[in-house]
Protein backbone atom coordinates (compact mmCIF):
# COMPACT_ATOMS: atom_id res chain seq x y z
CA UNK A 1 0.00 0.00 0.00
CA UNK A 2 1.20 3.44 -1.07
CA UNK A 3 1.09 6.33 1.09
CA UNK A 4 1.67 10.17 0.30
CA UNK A 5 2.97 12.26 3.11
CA UNK A 6 0.52 15.11 3.43
CA UNK A 7 1.19 18.81 4.01
CA UNK A 8 -1.54 18.82 7.23
CA UNK A 9 0.81 15.59 8.66
CA UNK A 10 3.98 17.21 9.20
CA UNK A 11 4.82 19.30 12.05
CA UNK A 12 7.36 22.67 12.71
CA UNK A 13 10.57 20.07 12.17
CA UNK A 14 9.34 19.52 9.06
CA UNK A 15 8.80 16.18 9.32
CA UNK A 16 5.51 13.90 9.48
CA UNK A 17 4.48 13.92 13.03
CA UNK A 18 4.48 10.75 15.02
CA UNK A 19 1.06 10.45 15.53
CA UNK A 20 -0.19 10.80 11.54
CA UNK A 21 1.60 7.09 11.75
CA UNK A 22 -1.02 6.20 13.32
CA UNK A 23 -3.91 6.88 10.65
CA UNK A 24 -1.71 5.16 8.19
CA UNK A 25 -1.56 1.88 10.36
CA UNK A 26 -5.33 1.56 10.52
CA UNK A 27 -5.33 2.21 6.75
CA UNK A 28 -2.61 -0.56 6.62
CA UNK A 29 -5.77 -2.95 8.52
CA UNK A 30 -8.61 -1.93 6.50
CA UNK A 31 -6.48 -2.86 3.12
CA UNK A 32 -5.44 -5.83 4.34
CA UNK A 33 -9.57 -6.69 5.24
CA UNK A 34 -10.29 -5.82 1.76
CA UNK A 35 -9.24 -9.22 -0.04
CA UNK A 36 -11.05 -11.05 1.79
CA UNK A 37 -14.44 -9.99 0.90
CA UNK A 38 -15.40 -8.41 3.34
CA UNK A 39 -14.89 -4.48 4.46
CA UNK A 40 -14.23 -3.29 7.91
CA UNK A 41 -17.92 -1.04 7.09
CA UNK A 42 -19.41 -4.41 6.51
CA UNK A 43 -18.23 -6.18 9.60
CA UNK A 44 -19.42 -2.68 12.02
CA UNK A 45 -22.56 -2.33 10.46
CA UNK A 46 -22.80 -6.21 11.42
CA UNK A 47 -22.10 -5.56 15.12
CA UNK A 48 -18.64 -6.95 15.19
CA UNK A 49 -16.26 -4.07 16.00
CA UNK A 50 -12.42 -4.17 16.30
CA UNK A 51 -10.83 -1.56 19.39
CA UNK A 52 -7.03 -1.22 19.25
CA UNK A 53 -5.69 -2.27 22.94
CA UNK A 54 -2.24 -1.79 22.35
CA UNK A 55 -0.04 0.09 19.82
CA UNK A 56 3.86 0.23 19.50
CA UNK A 57 5.79 2.54 17.08
CA UNK A 58 9.39 2.35 16.76
CA UNK A 59 10.17 5.67 14.46
CA UNK A 60 13.84 4.74 12.82
CA UNK A 61 14.13 7.65 9.39
CA UNK A 62 11.72 10.82 9.23
CA UNK A 63 9.51 10.88 6.62
CA UNK A 64 8.83 14.16 5.17
CA UNK A 65 6.16 16.20 3.09
CA UNK A 66 4.83 14.94 -0.30
CA UNK A 67 7.19 11.79 0.56
CA UNK A 68 5.63 8.38 -1.41
CA UNK A 69 5.99 5.87 1.10
CA UNK A 70 5.23 1.99 1.03
CA UNK A 71 3.11 0.14 3.89
CA UNK A 72 3.42 -3.70 4.51
CA UNK A 73 1.01 -5.12 7.07
CA UNK A 74 -0.20 -8.81 8.08
CA UNK A 75 -1.36 -10.59 11.15
CA UNK A 76 1.54 -11.83 13.45
CA UNK A 77 -0.87 -13.56 15.91
CA UNK A 78 -4.25 -13.33 18.05
CA UNK A 79 -6.47 -15.51 19.92
CA UNK A 80 -10.47 -16.01 20.17
CA UNK A 81 -11.01 -12.71 20.48
CA UNK A 82 -7.65 -10.64 19.75
CA UNK A 83 -6.18 -10.01 16.88
CA UNK A 84 -2.09 -8.84 16.11
CA UNK A 85 -0.79 -7.24 12.87
CA UNK A 86 2.57 -5.99 12.46
CA UNK A 87 3.60 -3.11 10.11
CA UNK A 88 6.83 -2.25 8.04
CA UNK A 89 7.07 1.64 6.64
CA UNK A 90 9.57 2.17 3.88
CA UNK A 91 11.10 4.36 1.45
CA UNK A 92 11.88 2.21 -1.82
CA UNK A 93 14.99 3.77 -3.43
CA UNK A 94 16.39 2.26 -6.73
CA UNK A 95 18.46 -0.62 -5.55
CA UNK A 96 17.38 -0.27 -1.82
CA UNK A 97 14.66 0.35 0.75
CA UNK A 98 15.16 2.94 3.99
CA UNK A 99 13.10 1.55 6.90
CA UNK A 100 10.80 4.44 8.65
CA UNK A 101 9.10 2.95 11.01
CA UNK A 102 8.11 -0.65 12.72
CA UNK A 103 5.26 -0.98 14.53
CA UNK A 104 2.70 -3.71 16.10
CA UNK A 105 -0.88 -3.64 17.55
CA UNK A 106 -3.20 -5.38 18.93
CA UNK A 107 -7.21 -5.49 18.47
CA UNK A 108 -10.09 -6.55 20.90
CA UNK A 109 -13.08 -8.21 18.96
CA UNK A 110 -15.92 -6.04 21.18
CA UNK A 111 -19.59 -5.84 20.28
CA UNK A 112 -21.50 -2.21 20.17
CA UNK A 113 -22.18 -2.31 23.85
CA UNK A 114 -18.20 -2.50 24.40
CA UNK A 115 -18.43 -6.36 25.45
CA UNK A 116 -16.09 -8.74 23.75
CA UNK A 117 -16.85 -11.58 21.61
CA UNK A 118 -15.35 -13.73 19.53
CA UNK A 119 -13.31 -12.60 16.36
CA UNK A 120 -15.43 -14.29 13.18
CA UNK A 121 -14.00 -17.65 11.89
CA UNK A 122 -12.78 -16.36 8.30
CA UNK A 123 -10.79 -13.58 10.71
CA UNK A 124 -9.87 -15.99 13.09
CA UNK A 125 -5.32 -15.46 12.68
CA UNK A 126 -4.03 -18.46 11.55
CA UNK A 127 -0.32 -18.64 11.00
CA UNK A 128 -0.36 -20.38 7.33
CA UNK A 129 -2.02 -17.67 6.22
CA UNK A 130 0.74 -15.01 7.03
CA UNK A 131 2.50 -14.85 3.73
CA UNK A 132 -0.62 -14.31 1.21
CA UNK A 133 -1.54 -11.80 3.78
CA UNK A 134 1.43 -10.05 4.09
CA UNK A 135 1.83 -10.12 -0.12
CA UNK A 136 -2.16 -9.08 -0.11
CA UNK A 137 -1.73 -5.76 1.57
CA UNK A 138 1.42 -4.45 0.60
CA UNK B 1 -12.50 30.26 26.03
CA UNK B 2 -8.77 30.09 25.52
CA UNK B 3 -7.04 27.96 23.26
CA UNK B 4 -3.23 26.52 23.70
CA UNK B 5 -2.05 25.79 20.20
CA UNK B 6 -0.99 22.35 20.28
CA UNK B 7 2.39 21.15 18.28
CA UNK B 8 0.98 18.71 16.41
CA UNK B 9 -1.70 21.35 15.13
CA UNK B 10 1.34 22.81 13.26
CA UNK B 11 3.25 22.64 10.42
CA UNK B 12 6.07 22.94 9.04
CA UNK B 13 5.93 26.37 8.35
CA UNK B 14 6.05 26.42 11.81
CA UNK B 15 2.10 28.33 12.68
CA UNK B 16 -0.79 26.25 13.46
CA UNK B 17 -2.38 24.30 10.24
CA UNK B 18 -5.49 26.12 8.73
CA UNK B 19 -7.56 23.28 9.48
CA UNK B 20 -6.41 22.87 13.30
CA UNK B 21 -9.00 26.02 13.47
CA UNK B 22 -11.75 24.03 13.10
CA UNK B 23 -11.46 21.70 15.82
CA UNK B 24 -11.07 25.18 17.84
CA UNK B 25 -14.52 26.24 15.99
CA UNK B 26 -16.13 23.32 17.30
CA UNK B 27 -14.69 23.51 20.64
CA UNK B 28 -16.24 27.09 20.57
CA UNK B 29 -19.71 25.65 20.08
CA UNK B 30 -19.54 22.63 22.33
CA UNK B 31 -18.72 25.58 25.24
CA UNK B 32 -20.90 27.45 24.32
CA UNK B 33 -24.06 25.79 24.81
CA UNK B 34 -23.01 24.08 27.93
CA UNK B 35 -24.36 26.49 30.46
CA UNK B 36 -27.92 25.80 28.80
CA UNK B 37 -27.45 23.10 30.72
CA UNK B 38 -27.59 20.58 28.21
CA UNK B 39 -24.33 19.32 26.19
CA UNK B 40 -24.55 18.58 22.71
CA UNK B 41 -23.32 15.13 23.95
CA UNK B 42 -26.93 14.71 25.71
CA UNK B 43 -28.21 16.06 22.51
CA UNK B 44 -26.90 13.25 20.20
CA UNK B 45 -28.22 10.66 23.13
CA UNK B 46 -31.53 12.12 22.58
CA UNK B 47 -31.41 11.73 18.72
CA UNK B 48 -30.92 15.51 18.09
CA UNK B 49 -28.22 16.10 15.83
CA UNK B 50 -26.12 18.80 14.27
CA UNK B 51 -23.97 19.02 11.09
CA UNK B 52 -21.88 21.60 9.94
CA UNK B 53 -23.43 23.13 6.06
CA UNK B 54 -21.53 25.61 5.80
CA UNK B 55 -18.06 26.85 6.87
CA UNK B 56 -16.03 30.03 6.68
CA UNK B 57 -12.70 30.96 7.66
CA UNK B 58 -10.93 34.55 6.99
CA UNK B 59 -7.09 33.80 8.37
CA UNK B 60 -5.97 37.30 9.66
CA UNK B 61 -2.61 36.69 11.01
CA UNK B 62 -0.95 33.52 11.95
CA UNK B 63 -1.18 31.76 15.15
CA UNK B 64 2.13 29.36 16.42
CA UNK B 65 2.96 26.48 18.69
CA UNK B 66 2.25 27.15 22.34
CA UNK B 67 0.19 30.50 22.06
CA UNK B 68 -2.15 30.85 24.03
CA UNK B 69 -5.47 32.37 22.04
CA UNK B 70 -8.88 33.36 23.05
CA UNK B 71 -11.90 32.25 21.33
CA UNK B 72 -15.21 34.14 21.30
CA UNK B 73 -18.27 32.04 19.73
CA UNK B 74 -21.87 33.50 19.69
CA UNK B 75 -25.32 33.04 17.47
CA UNK B 76 -25.37 35.16 14.85
CA UNK B 77 -28.90 34.07 13.04
CA UNK B 78 -31.07 30.55 12.42
CA UNK B 79 -34.10 29.40 11.33
CA UNK B 80 -36.31 26.52 12.35
CA UNK B 81 -34.15 23.76 11.75
CA UNK B 82 -30.49 25.96 11.15
CA UNK B 83 -28.33 27.66 13.62
CA UNK B 84 -25.98 30.19 12.35
CA UNK B 85 -22.63 31.28 14.37
CA UNK B 86 -19.93 33.70 14.05
CA UNK B 87 -16.27 33.32 15.92
CA UNK B 88 -13.25 35.58 17.05
CA UNK B 89 -10.19 34.09 17.65
CA UNK B 90 -7.71 36.44 18.92
CA UNK B 91 -4.29 37.46 20.81
CA UNK B 92 -4.53 38.91 23.56
CA UNK B 93 -1.31 41.49 24.24
CA UNK B 94 -0.93 43.17 27.28
CA UNK B 95 -2.83 46.53 25.86
CA UNK B 96 -4.41 45.30 23.36
CA UNK B 97 -5.45 42.19 21.37
CA UNK B 98 -4.51 41.24 17.91
CA UNK B 99 -7.02 39.65 15.60
CA UNK B 100 -5.66 36.13 14.14
CA UNK B 101 -9.14 34.80 12.33
CA UNK B 102 -12.85 35.50 11.35
CA UNK B 103 -15.02 32.80 10.90
CA UNK B 104 -19.18 31.52 10.41
CA UNK B 105 -20.57 28.48 10.28
CA UNK B 106 -24.12 27.14 9.19
CA UNK B 107 -25.40 24.22 11.25
CA UNK B 108 -28.67 21.85 10.37
CA UNK B 109 -30.57 19.55 12.78
CA UNK B 110 -31.21 16.61 12.05
CA UNK B 111 -32.06 13.16 13.11
CA UNK B 112 -29.94 10.29 13.20
CA UNK B 113 -31.36 9.19 9.83
CA UNK B 114 -30.08 12.44 8.56
CA UNK B 115 -33.13 13.65 8.00
CA UNK B 116 -33.96 17.32 8.86
CA UNK B 117 -36.00 18.15 12.09
CA UNK B 118 -36.37 21.30 13.90
CA UNK B 119 -33.91 22.45 16.43
CA UNK B 120 -35.14 22.33 20.39
CA UNK B 121 -37.03 25.65 21.36
CA UNK B 122 -34.30 26.82 24.08
CA UNK B 123 -31.87 26.48 21.11
CA UNK B 124 -33.78 28.39 18.42
CA UNK B 125 -31.63 32.06 17.51
CA UNK B 126 -33.35 34.85 18.97
CA UNK B 127 -31.83 38.24 17.83
CA UNK B 128 -32.09 39.61 21.59
CA UNK B 129 -29.94 36.32 23.03
CA UNK B 130 -27.06 37.52 21.17
CA UNK B 131 -24.77 39.93 23.58
CA UNK B 132 -25.53 37.06 26.60
CA UNK B 133 -24.51 34.12 24.58
CA UNK B 134 -21.48 35.87 23.23
CA UNK B 135 -20.34 36.99 27.16
CA UNK B 136 -21.11 33.32 28.24
CA UNK B 137 -18.68 31.62 25.72
CA UNK B 138 -15.84 34.21 25.85
CA UNK C 1 -8.34 12.67 -7.53
CA UNK C 2 -9.06 9.81 -5.70
CA UNK C 3 -9.98 9.81 -1.57
CA UNK C 4 -10.60 6.93 0.22
CA UNK C 5 -12.02 8.24 3.52
CA UNK C 6 -10.52 7.28 6.14
CA UNK C 7 -11.86 5.72 9.87
CA UNK C 8 -10.06 8.42 11.56
CA UNK C 9 -11.65 10.78 9.74
CA UNK C 10 -14.91 9.87 10.85
CA UNK C 11 -16.77 11.28 13.76
CA UNK C 12 -19.53 9.73 15.99
CA UNK C 13 -21.97 10.41 13.05
CA UNK C 14 -20.47 8.06 11.53
CA UNK C 15 -19.69 10.41 8.59
CA UNK C 16 -16.81 12.26 7.53
CA UNK C 17 -15.47 15.17 9.98
CA UNK C 18 -16.27 18.45 8.45
CA UNK C 19 -12.36 19.04 9.39
CA UNK C 20 -11.27 16.12 6.73
CA UNK C 21 -12.09 18.03 3.82
CA UNK C 22 -9.67 20.55 4.26
CA UNK C 23 -6.66 18.19 4.33
CA UNK C 24 -8.28 16.79 1.25
CA UNK C 25 -8.24 20.16 -0.51
CA UNK C 26 -4.77 21.00 0.39
CA UNK C 27 -4.13 17.51 -1.33
CA UNK C 28 -6.03 18.55 -4.42
CA UNK C 29 -4.15 21.83 -4.36
CA UNK C 30 -0.80 19.49 -4.25
CA UNK C 31 -1.69 17.32 -6.60
CA UNK C 32 -2.68 20.46 -9.14
CA UNK C 33 0.98 21.71 -8.95
CA UNK C 34 2.70 18.33 -9.37
CA UNK C 35 2.25 17.97 -13.12
CA UNK C 36 3.95 21.79 -13.55
CA UNK C 37 7.23 19.67 -12.87
CA UNK C 38 7.45 21.90 -10.02
CA UNK C 39 6.33 20.36 -6.57
CA UNK C 40 5.07 22.44 -3.36
CA UNK C 41 8.00 20.98 -1.26
CA UNK C 42 10.42 22.18 -4.04
CA UNK C 43 8.20 25.61 -3.69
CA UNK C 44 8.84 25.96 -0.14
CA UNK C 45 12.87 25.07 0.00
CA UNK C 46 13.17 27.57 -2.35
CA UNK C 47 11.75 30.24 0.17
CA UNK C 48 8.37 30.56 -1.94
CA UNK C 49 5.55 29.60 0.57
CA UNK C 50 1.86 29.74 0.26
CA UNK C 51 -0.54 30.46 3.09
CA UNK C 52 -4.50 29.76 2.98
CA UNK C 53 -6.12 33.15 4.38
CA UNK C 54 -9.79 32.42 3.12
CA UNK C 55 -11.79 29.08 2.95
CA UNK C 56 -14.91 28.41 2.64
CA UNK C 57 -16.79 25.08 2.29
CA UNK C 58 -20.69 23.74 1.48
CA UNK C 59 -21.39 20.27 2.76
CA UNK C 60 -24.00 18.91 0.82
CA UNK C 61 -23.92 15.24 1.11
CA UNK C 62 -22.48 13.14 3.92
CA UNK C 63 -18.77 11.09 2.96
CA UNK C 64 -18.95 7.70 4.77
CA UNK C 65 -16.00 5.79 5.98
CA UNK C 66 -14.17 3.93 3.03
CA UNK C 67 -15.95 5.97 0.76
CA UNK C 68 -14.49 6.56 -2.89
CA UNK C 69 -14.70 9.81 -3.96
CA UNK C 70 -13.58 11.67 -6.41
CA UNK C 71 -11.83 15.16 -5.98
CA UNK C 72 -11.70 18.08 -8.53
CA UNK C 73 -9.58 21.46 -8.22
CA UNK C 74 -8.28 24.32 -10.44
CA UNK C 75 -7.68 28.04 -10.37
CA UNK C 76 -10.46 30.34 -10.37
CA UNK C 77 -8.29 33.63 -9.93
CA UNK C 78 -5.66 35.50 -8.38
CA UNK C 79 -3.09 38.39 -8.47
CA UNK C 80 -0.03 39.06 -8.42
CA UNK C 81 0.70 37.27 -4.69
CA UNK C 82 -2.48 35.54 -4.55
CA UNK C 83 -4.28 32.95 -5.98
CA UNK C 84 -7.95 30.85 -6.13
CA UNK C 85 -8.85 27.44 -5.96
CA UNK C 86 -12.45 26.01 -6.57
CA UNK C 87 -13.43 22.19 -5.80
CA UNK C 88 -15.63 19.82 -6.28
CA UNK C 89 -15.86 16.42 -4.23
CA UNK C 90 -18.18 13.93 -5.79
CA UNK C 91 -19.06 10.17 -4.65
CA UNK C 92 -19.37 8.40 -8.24
CA UNK C 93 -22.13 6.20 -9.06
CA UNK C 94 -22.61 3.83 -11.99
CA UNK C 95 -24.41 6.62 -13.67
CA UNK C 96 -24.30 9.51 -11.99
CA UNK C 97 -22.43 11.55 -9.63
CA UNK C 98 -23.36 12.59 -6.03
CA UNK C 99 -22.22 15.95 -5.13
CA UNK C 100 -20.57 15.89 -1.57
CA UNK C 101 -19.13 19.19 -1.05
CA UNK C 102 -17.98 22.27 -2.59
CA UNK C 103 -15.14 24.63 -1.64
CA UNK C 104 -12.93 27.26 -2.04
CA UNK C 105 -9.55 29.54 -0.96
CA UNK C 106 -7.29 31.55 -1.50
CA UNK C 107 -3.70 31.61 -0.72
CA UNK C 108 -1.37 34.60 -0.44
CA UNK C 109 2.15 34.28 -1.63
CA UNK C 110 4.90 34.88 1.43
CA UNK C 111 8.10 34.55 1.83
CA UNK C 112 9.80 32.41 4.97
CA UNK C 113 9.25 35.64 7.33
CA UNK C 114 5.57 36.19 6.03
CA UNK C 115 6.10 39.13 4.29
CA UNK C 116 3.78 39.13 0.52
CA UNK C 117 5.69 38.37 -2.51
CA UNK C 118 4.68 37.73 -5.86
CA UNK C 119 3.96 34.59 -7.41
CA UNK C 120 6.53 32.62 -9.29
CA UNK C 121 5.79 33.70 -13.47
CA UNK C 122 4.59 29.97 -13.87
CA UNK C 123 2.27 29.87 -10.92
CA UNK C 124 0.34 33.06 -11.80
CA UNK C 125 -3.24 31.99 -12.58
CA UNK C 126 -4.64 33.09 -16.56
CA UNK C 127 -8.11 32.34 -17.22
CA UNK C 128 -7.26 30.49 -20.45
CA UNK C 129 -5.54 27.75 -18.10
CA UNK C 130 -8.68 26.33 -16.07
CA UNK C 131 -9.72 24.17 -18.19
CA UNK C 132 -6.03 22.59 -18.74
CA UNK C 133 -5.91 22.57 -14.77
CA UNK C 134 -8.96 21.01 -13.90
CA UNK C 135 -8.68 18.47 -16.06
CA UNK C 136 -4.96 17.71 -15.11
CA UNK C 137 -6.12 17.41 -11.09
CA UNK C 138 -9.01 15.03 -11.54
CA UNK D 1 -3.95 18.15 33.80
CA UNK D 2 -7.25 18.46 32.25
CA UNK D 3 -8.37 16.80 28.83
CA UNK D 4 -11.55 17.77 28.05
CA UNK D 5 -12.22 15.17 25.42
CA UNK D 6 -12.91 17.26 21.13
CA UNK D 7 -16.23 16.00 18.80
CA UNK D 8 -13.29 15.70 16.39
CA UNK D 9 -11.04 13.37 17.89
CA UNK D 10 -13.95 10.74 18.65
CA UNK D 11 -14.82 7.87 15.98
CA UNK D 12 -17.98 6.13 14.34
CA UNK D 13 -17.77 3.93 17.68
CA UNK D 14 -18.70 7.29 19.69
CA UNK D 15 -15.19 7.49 22.09
CA UNK D 16 -11.90 9.10 21.46
CA UNK D 17 -9.88 7.52 18.69
CA UNK D 18 -6.71 5.91 19.70
CA UNK D 19 -4.61 8.22 17.59
CA UNK D 20 -5.83 11.47 19.32
CA UNK D 21 -4.06 10.12 22.58
CA UNK D 22 -0.92 10.56 20.78
CA UNK D 23 -1.71 14.49 21.08
CA UNK D 24 -2.50 14.54 24.55
CA UNK D 25 1.08 13.14 25.56
CA UNK D 26 2.62 15.71 23.81
CA UNK D 27 0.40 17.91 25.64
CA UNK D 28 1.62 16.55 28.78
CA UNK D 29 5.33 16.68 27.59
CA UNK D 30 5.01 20.43 26.79
CA UNK D 31 3.44 21.52 30.05
CA UNK D 32 5.68 19.16 32.23
CA UNK D 33 8.60 21.52 30.65
CA UNK D 34 6.68 24.55 31.41
CA UNK D 35 7.79 24.99 35.49
CA UNK D 36 11.56 24.68 34.55
CA UNK D 37 11.37 28.21 32.73
CA UNK D 38 11.96 27.13 29.46
CA UNK D 39 9.18 26.41 27.30
CA UNK D 40 9.52 23.54 24.43
CA UNK D 41 9.19 26.43 22.29
CA UNK D 42 12.37 28.24 23.47
CA UNK D 43 14.16 25.10 22.92
CA UNK D 44 13.39 24.77 19.39
CA UNK D 45 15.05 27.99 18.73
CA UNK D 46 17.76 27.84 20.48
CA UNK D 47 18.47 24.75 18.06
CA UNK D 48 17.22 21.82 20.61
CA UNK D 49 14.59 19.77 18.71
CA UNK D 50 13.21 16.20 20.83
CA UNK D 51 12.26 13.70 18.04
CA UNK D 52 10.11 10.05 19.11
CA UNK D 53 11.72 7.00 18.55
CA UNK D 54 9.61 4.93 20.54
CA UNK D 55 6.06 5.19 21.48
CA UNK D 56 4.01 2.37 23.38
CA UNK D 57 0.07 2.85 24.44
CA UNK D 58 -2.02 0.60 26.22
CA UNK D 59 -5.84 1.46 26.10
CA UNK D 60 -7.61 -0.01 28.98
CA UNK D 61 -10.98 2.19 28.88
CA UNK D 62 -12.51 4.12 26.02
CA UNK D 63 -13.23 7.49 27.01
CA UNK D 64 -15.61 9.52 25.39
CA UNK D 65 -17.04 13.15 23.66
CA UNK D 66 -16.96 15.36 26.39
CA UNK D 67 -15.27 13.72 29.00
CA UNK D 68 -12.78 15.28 31.20
CA UNK D 69 -10.04 13.76 31.83
CA UNK D 70 -6.53 13.78 34.03
CA UNK D 71 -3.00 13.39 32.38
CA UNK D 72 -0.19 12.25 34.31
CA UNK D 73 3.26 12.61 32.81
CA UNK D 74 6.86 11.68 34.57
CA UNK D 75 10.20 11.45 33.61
CA UNK D 76 10.99 7.55 33.74
CA UNK D 77 14.78 7.08 32.88
CA UNK D 78 17.10 8.32 29.99
CA UNK D 79 20.50 8.95 29.15
CA UNK D 80 22.56 11.69 27.46
CA UNK D 81 20.68 12.17 24.26
CA UNK D 82 17.46 10.27 25.38
CA UNK D 83 14.72 11.21 27.73
CA UNK D 84 12.12 8.21 28.22
CA UNK D 85 8.28 9.83 29.46
CA UNK D 86 5.64 7.59 31.43
CA UNK D 87 2.02 8.45 31.25
CA UNK D 88 -1.16 8.17 33.00
CA UNK D 89 -5.03 8.83 31.71
CA UNK D 90 -7.59 8.73 34.49
CA UNK D 91 -11.11 9.26 35.01
CA UNK D 92 -11.70 11.01 37.99
CA UNK D 93 -14.77 9.73 39.37
CA UNK D 94 -16.51 10.86 43.23
CA UNK D 95 -14.21 8.36 45.32
CA UNK D 96 -12.08 6.50 43.10
CA UNK D 97 -10.17 6.82 39.47
CA UNK D 98 -10.92 4.57 36.23
CA UNK D 99 -7.57 4.29 33.98
CA UNK D 100 -8.63 4.87 30.58
CA UNK D 101 -4.70 4.40 29.26
CA UNK D 102 -1.17 4.26 30.56
CA UNK D 103 1.88 4.59 27.89
CA UNK D 104 5.31 5.52 27.63
CA UNK D 105 7.38 6.90 24.97
CA UNK D 106 11.78 7.68 24.33
CA UNK D 107 12.25 11.16 22.86
CA UNK D 108 15.91 11.72 21.03
CA UNK D 109 17.60 14.86 21.26
CA UNK D 110 18.55 15.94 18.17
CA UNK D 111 19.97 19.41 16.23
CA UNK D 112 18.19 20.81 13.36
CA UNK D 113 20.05 18.78 10.69
CA UNK D 114 18.81 15.73 12.80
CA UNK D 115 22.13 14.59 14.19
CA UNK D 116 22.18 13.39 17.87
CA UNK D 117 23.32 16.13 20.13
CA UNK D 118 23.40 16.24 24.01
CA UNK D 119 20.67 16.86 26.24
CA UNK D 120 20.92 20.43 27.88
CA UNK D 121 22.07 19.50 31.49
CA UNK D 122 18.68 20.96 33.31
CA UNK D 123 16.71 18.63 31.15
CA UNK D 124 19.33 15.35 31.78
CA UNK D 125 16.83 13.02 33.79
CA UNK D 126 17.66 12.08 37.28
CA UNK D 127 16.29 9.44 39.20
CA UNK D 128 15.75 12.36 42.37
CA UNK D 129 13.30 14.52 40.55
CA UNK D 130 10.97 12.30 39.23
CA UNK D 131 8.35 12.33 42.31
CA UNK D 132 8.59 16.45 41.82
CA UNK D 133 8.32 16.22 38.43
CA UNK D 134 5.12 13.83 38.67
CA UNK D 135 3.24 16.51 40.60
CA UNK D 136 4.31 19.75 38.48
CA UNK D 137 2.58 17.91 35.41
CA UNK D 138 -0.60 16.59 36.77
Amino acid sequence: MTIRVRYLECDPMGVAHHASYIAWLEMGRTELLRPSGVSYREMEAAGILLAVTKLEVRYQFPARYDDELTLRTWVSGGGRARIDHEYEIVRLGDSSEESVARASSTLACIDPEGRPRALPDWLTPAGGKKKRNRAAAT
